[in-house]
């Protein structure tokens, strides 16, 4: 199994606190020691860094950690292999461009018989069944709607309907983005947390470390973090249930199946 | 205009010296100081690194330029903006998966109405004509084959006629990768080195660093360096004849159309 750790804010933000919990599972306080990766959106554009080293012990994880890179969108992902080996090809997220803009994506969980699913225009590059799903999932989609819909309540419901049969296919707790919405569906575990005004003080279950968000934030801030499993001690993190679809845009839900 | 630096071993190989030479000239000693961005091949696995800062002054750069990611194949690119916006969607080096592989693509020039050619299914994320002429080039050569053609002379034969063409378009010095080949295409200015035993010493132009390669490399080494202009002073660098395609694989070239 992995980690998964998802933002989406209405400013660019800095995602530096909740990764240095994050790594720490990646090899220290949790055992997923097989690679480690991280997408920032930046607009449109994306700077994606993957390393197969565990994340604790990776040197990009490191400087990455400290880098304060503040982006709307982040989606990562720490790596416990279960199928296809620890290489750089296999670490997610994995990308490809659908319409114009970078999907990202990463998964927790294993899928039972994906590869015999047919796929469309996208090849998985690497051996996992995560990127084989993605694959699957963006040919769908691109099949369907060969130029992007025009209302965005079409394109969630269709993602949905696709996370949903890759759910019946095994357990399948997914990150997704394609730069404007983070899309995020539960199979087995997932929470989630939205930080806004009036903030306080949170401190990291896997590390010595506590922030004051009112120190690093401006009123109007809204930044929703999404985890496996809550990153703070001293907060209240909702918890999604199986089966549950979300969509996040600017830190806000837009979409919720529920 | 920009500069190009590639690299193509056969044995992974770190970068480190040339890219200390290339990122002076990202505001240093050149005047290329609108982003930065280089991609490793690890095997299929690709890292890439992206940076709409100066290349001198990127943090990024810094680290990169000290990390011995050793690699088979190098492509990086520093910017001086012609066309499109200092974004991070319009760095250097752009990537897409075509038949189950991630082709990297950088360039040197500028295309002459590159826009009113139609598009097949790559569309480009950023407003940079770079980027458009690589999403020409990867629908074309995916629709002329759906399936990665038997020979590779075919696929170079193929991919050479379409450098040809963008270079009838306008200023089009190119570095491209498909993780096993280094294909460089050379509108105006590109040069190359082949290191092999017996190995020498080595200074850069731009910076005060020398290397003696006797005590980096083993006898089998063979790495080929391409650059818009030589990083070294007391090496013999071949330079490319205008409208000239060659092809690396493993440091050796392996396709020329002189």
């Amino acid at each position: 199994m992995c980690e998964l750790l998802g933002m989406s804010a209405n400013v660019p933000t800095d995602i530096c606190f909740s990764l240095t919990g994050l790594v720490q599972r990646g090899g220290k306080t949790g055992p997923h020691k097989d690679g480690w990766g991280i997408g920032f959106y930046e607009g449109k554009g994306l700077r994606i860094f993957h390393d197969p080293e565990p994340g604790v012990e990776s040197k990009i994880a490191e400087f990455v950690r400290k880098l304060p890179i503040k982006s709307e969108i982040v989606i990562s992902h720490i790596r416990k292999a279960n199928r296809g080996k620890v290489e750089l090809k296999n670490t997610h997220p994995f990308v490809r461009e659908v319409w114009g803009t970078y999907w990202t994506f990463a998964h927790n969980g294993q899928f039972k018989k994906i590869k015999s699913e047919s796929l469309g225009e996208f090849l998985p590059v690497g051996t996992t069944d995560s990127e084989y799903a993605f694959c699957w999932l963006l040919g769908k989609l691109k099949k369907k709607f060969p130029h992007p819909p025009h209302r965005d309540r079409e394109l969630f419901q269709t993602v949905g309907t696709y996370l949903r049969e890759l759910h019946r296919k095994g357990v399948s707790n997914i990150l997704l983005s394609d730069s404007k919405n983070l899309y995020a569906f539960c199979s087995t575990k997932l929470s989630w947390i939205t930080r806004q005004s009036p903030f306080g003080k949170a401190r990291l279950v896997d590390a010595d470390l506590a922030v004051d968000f009112r120190k690093v934030t401006t009123p109007g801030d809204k930044v929703t973090v999404i985890a496996t499993q809550p990153l703070t001690s001293d907060e209240e993190w909702n918890r999604f249930q199986p089966g549950q679809f979300q969509v996040w845009r600017k830190g806000r839900i837009v979409f919720s199946d529920r």
